[in-house]
C-alpha cells in the first residue's frame, strides 16, 4: 500500500490505522513463523528403520518430514537398476520425456521483466535413446544442450514403466495402514541427471520418496512458511521446439505463452538465492535441507514446499521412485493452511 | 474501526483501503469457517468400542472429537459409585468445594455494564456434608441457594479423592500408547448437580472425559471457530462470602475484583444465546452437541471450546472423571491455531 504525506490532519488517524492494520497482519505472520520455529527442530528427523503405522501417524499428525536411511536396500530396484538392467527391461519402449533448455521444468523464467511459469516441452522417445542421452550429457558435463528428465508425475511407474513396477513394493506398508489407502494414488518414476532442478512448489499429497541411484537434495519449507515463498499468479508458458531459421534443419526450444491458461500462484522466492524476490517475511524462513543417498526414503508431508536437485555419481543418471497418497482434507490442517496462505497473499498484495 | 465521512477527496483512496483490508481479513476468516465446515461432519463420531492407539491417533491428527458409548461399563467406578459407596469411602474427609450463587464458576458476569470473569468461592468441607447438600438441592429443585461443585481440576482424583482412584484405570490405554505418556498430566473428579454449568472455554490438553453418574451435555466448537466466540480480555473477580449486614450472622456471596490479576481473554459469546455478544462471525459457527450418558467416554481434542451442563436423574448428583494428557505443541497445529486466533482478535478489535 502506498502512503503519501498528502493526508490532511482530519484523516491522519485513518492513515495510522491503515499502517497499523498492515503491520498487525505482518506481526501475526512473523509471530506464527517464530512460534513454529521455536516449537520444532531445525532439521529432518533421521530414522534407521521404517516406522510402524502408529509412529508414522504421529509424523502425519505433526505434518513433519523424516528420512529413513537405507530403507530400500532390500528392494529389487535397489539391487538391480543399473543401466544395463534398465535397458534390457525397457529397451526401445516409447516413453514421455520432459525437455528444457536449462533443466528448468515447471519453473519461473523472465521474459524481459515479466516472470512466467514455464512447462517443459514434452515428447515421446525410445527409452534406450533417452537414457543414453542423459548419461552422455552427465559424463561430458555438457549443460548447454537440451536437458531431458523422465518425470511425467502421472503414475507412470504403473503405466509407461510397468515392466519396472515389479521391482518395487506396490505400496509402502506403514503408509498403507496408517492412511487406510490400499493403493497409493500415484507411483512415479524419475530419471534424469544433475542438470535438472525441480523448483520450489507444493503438492496436495502425502509423499514417500525413495532414492534408487544417485543423490537427491531436498530443500523443505513448512506450509506455515507460505508468507516467505512469495507466491504470485503468473501467466503460464510452454517450451516448444521450433526451427531456428525458416530454411535450416536445426531446432531450438522457445517459449510460447498459453494465452488461455488461468494464472496459477507460483513461488518466486528461491531459498538458494534468498535476496532475490524476497517478501518482508522471507528472512524468517528456516528451510530444512536433507540429501537422500541411494536406498534412503523421505516422508515429505502434504503441502510442504520443496525444491529438489540431484547429483549422479559415476552411473551418469539419478533415479527415484515416489508414492503419492491422498492427503486428509478433513480436520483443520487443510483449512488452516489455506487460511494462513490467504492472509499471507493479501498482506503481500498491499 | 470507525469511518467518518469527513475524509477529503485526497484520502478517499486510503480510506477505501482501510475498509477493504478489514473486509479482507473478515473474508479470509469466513472462508476458513466455510471450508472447515464443508470438509468436516456436523456431528461427533460415535464409536461402540475404544479405538486402537492408531485409530485414536487419526482423530488426534484431525483434532476431531468422538464419543465411545458404554466405554466404562466395566469400570469399578461405574459399578460402585452410588451415594452409599461414596459416603463409605470418603466419609467426612475434607475436600475442596467451589461455591457460586448461580452455578456459574469460571463464568462471565456483568457488573453493571462491565463484564468480569468470575471465579468461585473456594472452601474446604467434609465430603459427606457436601454430597448431602448437592443431592438435597437437586431433589428440592432449590436453585436459589448457593450452588456447590466438587471440581478442583488440579489432579484431585490422585490427591483429595485418592481413595476413589483405585476404581478407575490409571491411564486410558489408547491415549497412553498413542501419545507416549505413561501417565496423564492430571486425573480429575467432578461431582455436582444440574445447577452447575461450565461456561465456554478451552484447555491446552487432550481430554478423555468419562461420565459415571448422571448426564453431561457438551457444546463443542473447533479451534478454527475462534472468531465466533468473541474472546475479550476481562478483569478477573472472585466470589467471597461476606456477612450480609455488619450485625447479622447471615453470609452471602459477593464479588471482589482481583485488582492485581492480569486480564485474560474470555469467550463472551454463548452458543446457547447466539444473538447476544455475537461477533460478525458468530452466525457461521456450527457447534457440535453431544450428551454423555452413564458409562460414555468423550475424546475432547486440545484447544476445542466447550460448554458443559448436566442433568442428574434420580441419584441427585452427577459425577465424572477426566484424564488430561499433554498436547503436542510441535508440528503446526498449535502455532497455526494461535495465528488464527491472533487474526480473529485483531479483526474484532477494529
Ligand atoms: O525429484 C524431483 O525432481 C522432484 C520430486 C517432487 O517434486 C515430488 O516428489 O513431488
Ligand atoms: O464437566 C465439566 O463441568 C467441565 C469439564 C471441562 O471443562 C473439562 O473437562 O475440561
Amino acid at each position: 500500500m502506498s502512503l503519501s504525506n498528502k493526508s490532511t490532519s482530519s484523516n491522519s488517524q485513518d492513515v495510522k490505522q491503515v499502517v497499523s492494520e498492515q503491520n498487525v497482519n505482518q506481526t501475526a505472520l512473523a509471530g506464527l513463523l517464530s512460534s513454529y520455529h521455536e516449537l520444532n527442530p531445525s532439521c529432518v528427523d533421521e530414522l534407521h528403520e521404517e516406522p510402524s503405522a502408529l509412529e508414522f501417524m504421529r509424523y502425519v499428525a505433526r505434518n513433519r518430514p523424516f528420512v529413513v536411511r537405507g530403507a530400500a536396500v532390500d528392494w529389487k530396484a535397489f539391487l538391480k537398476w543399473d543401466a544395463e538392467y534398465l535397458l534390457n527391461t525397457m529397451g526401445s519402449e516409447k516413453i514421455n520425456v520432459a525437455i528444457t533448455p536449462f533443466g528448468n521444468a515447471d519453473a519461473v523464467v523472465f521474459q524481459g521483466n515479466i516472470p512466467v511459469f514455464i512447462k517443459p516441452y514434452e515428447t515421446s522417445e525410445a527409452f534406450d535413446q533417452a537414457l543414453g542421452y542423459i548419461q552422455q550429457q552427465e559424463d561430458s558435463g555438457q549443460g548447454q544442450s537440451e536437458v531431458k528428465y523422465l518425470q511425467t508425475q502421472n503414475d507412470n511407474l504403473r503405466n509407461e514403466y510397468e515392466m519396472l513396477f515389479a521391482d518395487v513394493p506396490k505400496s509402502i506398508p506403514f503408509a498403507r495402514i496408517a492412511l487406510e489407502q490400499q493403493h497409493p494414488d500415484a507411483v512415479n518414476f524419475w530419471l534424469g541427471n544433475s542438470h535438472s532442478v525441480t523448483s520450489l512448489h507444493k503438492d496436495n499429497y502425502e509423499n514417500v520418496y525413495v532414492q534408487i541411484r544417485g543423490q537427491k537434495h531436498f530443500v523443505l519449507l513448512s506450509p506455515v512458511e507460505t508468507a516467505c515463498v512469495n507466491e504470485k499468479p503468473l501467466p503460464a508458458a510452454t517450451y516448444e521446439r521450433r526451427h531456428t531459421t525458416e530454411s535450416s534443419g536445426e531446432v531450438a526450444l522457445s517459449l510460447r505463452i498459453d494465452e488461455l491458461a488461468e494464472k496459477v500462484p507460483v513461488a518466486i522466492w528461491d531459498p538458494d538465492a534468498p535476496d532475490h524476490n524476497a517478501t518482508p517475511m522471507s528472512h524468517l524462513a528456516q528451510p530444512l535441507r536433507v540429501t537422500l543417498n541411494e536406498g534412503d526414503m523421505l516422508y515429505l508431508p502434504a503441502l510442504w514446499y520443496h525444491k529438489v536437485s540431484q547429483s549422479c555419481g559415476n552411473q551418469g543418471y539419478c533415479c527415484a521412485v515416489n508414492y503419492w497418497y491422498d492427503m486428509d482434507f478433513g480436520g483443520d490442517f487443510w483449512a488452516a493452511s489455506k487460511f494462513i496462505r490467504d492472509v499471507a497473499l493479501q498482506t503481500a498484495d498491499k
